[in-house]
């Protein structure tokens, strides 16, 4: 909401005051009563769009038993969608974001553009259009695939220091993640200008920030006024939940938490995009401590943005995942049962893990036993110092354990549940594609977005 | 409805013309507007609850890739629900089908029957309760777990004879499935009485009939006369669709359309349970041409009665797996994207396969490729020779070349999808456990499960 500097200033004197989860005064869910294809029910001023990247069905049924109860989003279940990319049966994280956020299908790798490079109308633009603040929300570089679907335009995901360009010309108000180097890129050879993205951000009104503390300290930014607020929070992604030094980064919901505080300002209403970026890359690695803890702090975030949406009662909140990654199951391996509760004592991704061997991998055992609190077999000791890929052995190890399957260190093409509460929260029920997300909520914010 | 013998007859003159999917006029579907806990909205007089044994929402995915499009369940898709039972995270069908059926928990293997051994209300005996009539329909022997759970209580589901004679007794009307050798038990040296559970049926006034044709011709028993139908159509369990002899079993639509048109003479409605029984066993083999071809055989039956249910107006359809079988992924493996297609050229189950190799292996890519229509590596051809289960080496080649994989060769605990089709069937909208299923059919039956 860049361009509406000069707009009647609504403060409302909220200021962050403190960074714990709030507590919100409760009030009971109002869904609409339209059913059909009008914008009938409860007028929407907000819609905060929760994506946990590369989380399906079986993370959702894995979280259940690791926390041991029902996670946030299970009893706001509405339907499943598909997710395939333009060019592709099983879609990245870039197709599935623009589709998630256009509502056109692309080819994988490309942002913010249809398949011929017509750039697209994201909901984030409609928003703004209509007068709306805008934030985006990461753990991965704030220029990583997801986020920076919503607001720019580049033919590959990889072009990190264009998309931080394009952030600063385009209209969003808030961006919080990691990806200070793709702000600061190095000079290349002569080839490249050396630039200083932050300075540019800065003269574009940005207040820059770079620790909790910092966030803390600022996010009584006016966004009516024209300000704006950049938070970058690491040089490349944010650490994994399990290693987050939580003096120096915000965590997702703090990070979500400041954002709704800054742009909930705007009487116009705002559009909030949070990503649980590495999720996904959890599942990459078939890691499956990572992924349930970083799944823990998506929920708080989750918490964080229904207990506002309670509150204010004019915000929806929508939880997506893009797609499946792993191919993950709930129930499988050497030992029987569901047993990912035995998750919450391991203290170390696997990656984390596997530097702690020796080069002769002597303390194989010492090292996973004190990390994940197991008591681990002889033949396991051997499956990973056998391996070639000892993060990967090490997460086998602890999967199977916590009768967790994978059939895959890539995405895969399953369906993707889909979760909504708040005012016209039914209308995401059913069965669609990924690229029904976006048109329905342009249809409840009775904003166009024209593609 | 046995007791109900003397009741106005009311008898259509339906007979079963032709076995073929009928062709119903279509009606607009009109959900009802209740949406709370009461029972409003349009009346329903009939429930289909058709359930694909161990199908999951990647069943659901894979299947669409094989169809080359939706199947006719997608559209109706309403929410998932979770599995376990009450005393494992994982169900076993006899658990999973009790609580489908009573709404109450017990212990994986245990039929009709809390845990401490207390007889249940099925949702089958409240309709009949009700004056309704009823009918159970499988591919499995019909004495298997799931049919079982509808009608009889035994402490273990091995006992099959004792289930047979129960149903006897029982006041269902309509058993179609396998079975034979359940109701003519060999003597047990002297240990057990020659049985001829098939006379004793005869006597309680069941048609019995063993073939296609017979079965053609005898679906014009009269229901509310107190007429039953037997139909036993192989010793064992029927084929797989992929193997079934179409001049001597009917298929599970065809079984389907008859119980409809037996049970639709009762004015004051019906119960019919319909099970896809062998997806299960297909998922436990990880073959994914048998799981495909099942379940394309249960979407025929599925069709059967949503076209019923279009026509009659009154009749709710539930579409709803009791847990996933094997931990399918959409998209694994050694070839990228999802290829479930190719399993439409595949002839024949990894079993057979296996069957028709010779002792030394020698004839493995002929036999392999004769019935896949693929063409293998010679690394395949050598990881099926160098097997000790052949038809799972098999299996896995296959579900490679189709981009499927598996985690497990049991069932898991994934959370299934739901789908209704008809009156009230938003009343199955969202998250919850399997025990809710037969107690919202019973709310919307306006019947008492009593549990």
């Amino acid at each position: 909401m860049f361009k509406k500097i000069g707009a009647v200033a609504l403060s409302t004197g909220l200021v962050l005051s403190a960074m714990s989860v709030p507590v919100f005064a409760e009030k009971p869910e109002s869904p609409g009563k339209g059913n059909g294809n009008g914008n009938g029910g409860k007028k929407i001023d907000n819609i905060i769009y929760m994506i946990p990247d590369g989380f399906s069905g079986d993370y959702a049924s894995n979280y259940r038993v690791y926390k041991g109860e029902d996670a946030v989003w299970d009893a706001h279940l509405k339907g499943m969608f598909t997710t395939n990319s333009a060019n592709a049966d099983v879609t990245d994280s870039a197709a599935a974001g623009t589709a998630m956020a256009s509502g056109v299908k692309t080819n994988n790798g490309v942002i913010g553009l249809d398949p011929e490079g017509n750039d697209l109308t994201t909901i984030l633009d409609a928003s703004e259009e209509a007068g709306k603040s805008s934030g985006l929300v990461a753990t991965s570089t704030i220029t990583h695939a997801t986020p920076a679907s919503f607001a720019t335009s580049v033919e590959s995901r990889n072009n990190e220091t264009e998309i931080a360009r394009q952030y600063i010309s385009s209209e969003v108000d808030v961006l919080l993640g990691g990806g200070k180097n793709m702000f600061l890129p190095e000079a290349d050879g002569g080839n490249q200008e050396e630039l200083n993205l932050i300075e540019q951000a800065q003269d574009a009104g940005f207040t820059y920030v770079e620790t909790r503390d910092e966030l803390q300290n600022n996010a009584d930014i006016e966004v009516v006024e024209g300000e704006r607020l950049l938070g970058l929070f690491a040089d490349d992604a944010l650490s994994p939940e399990l290693h987050r030094d939580q003096s120096v980064e915000p965590s997702l919901a703090e990070m979500t938490e400041a954002s709704i505080e800054v742009l909930e300002q705007d009487k116009d209403g705002f559009f909030l995009m949070v990503e649980g970026s590495q999720i996904d890359w959890a599942g990459h690695a078939n890691d499956p401590a990572w992924a349930m803890s970083d799944v823990a702090a998506f929920e708080e975030a989750v918490e964080t943005a229904i207990d506002f949406a309670k509150q204010d009662g004019k915000t929806l909140v929508i939880v997506a995942g893009d797609h499946d990654t792993g191919g993950m199951t709930t129930g499988s391996g050497a030992y029987s049962g569901l047993n990912a509760d035995i998750l919450n004592q391991v203290t170390a991704t696997g990656d984390f893990m596997a530097t702690q061997l020796n080069e002769d991998r002597s303390n194989t055992r010492e090292i996973v036993e004190q990390y994940t609190h197991l008591t681990i077999t002889e033949e396991e000791v051997q499956s990973i110092e056998d391996a070639s890929d000892t993060a990967l052995a090490i997460n086998r190890v602890v999967s199977d354990h916590a009768g967790i399957g994978w059939t895959s260190t890539n995405h895969t093409g399953a369906d993707i549940p889909v979760y909504a509460y708040g005012p016209q929260a039914e209308k995401f029920a059913g069965f669609y594609d990924n690229t029904a997300l976006p048109q329905i909520m342009a249809d409840v914010l009775r904003v166009s977005l024209d593609n």
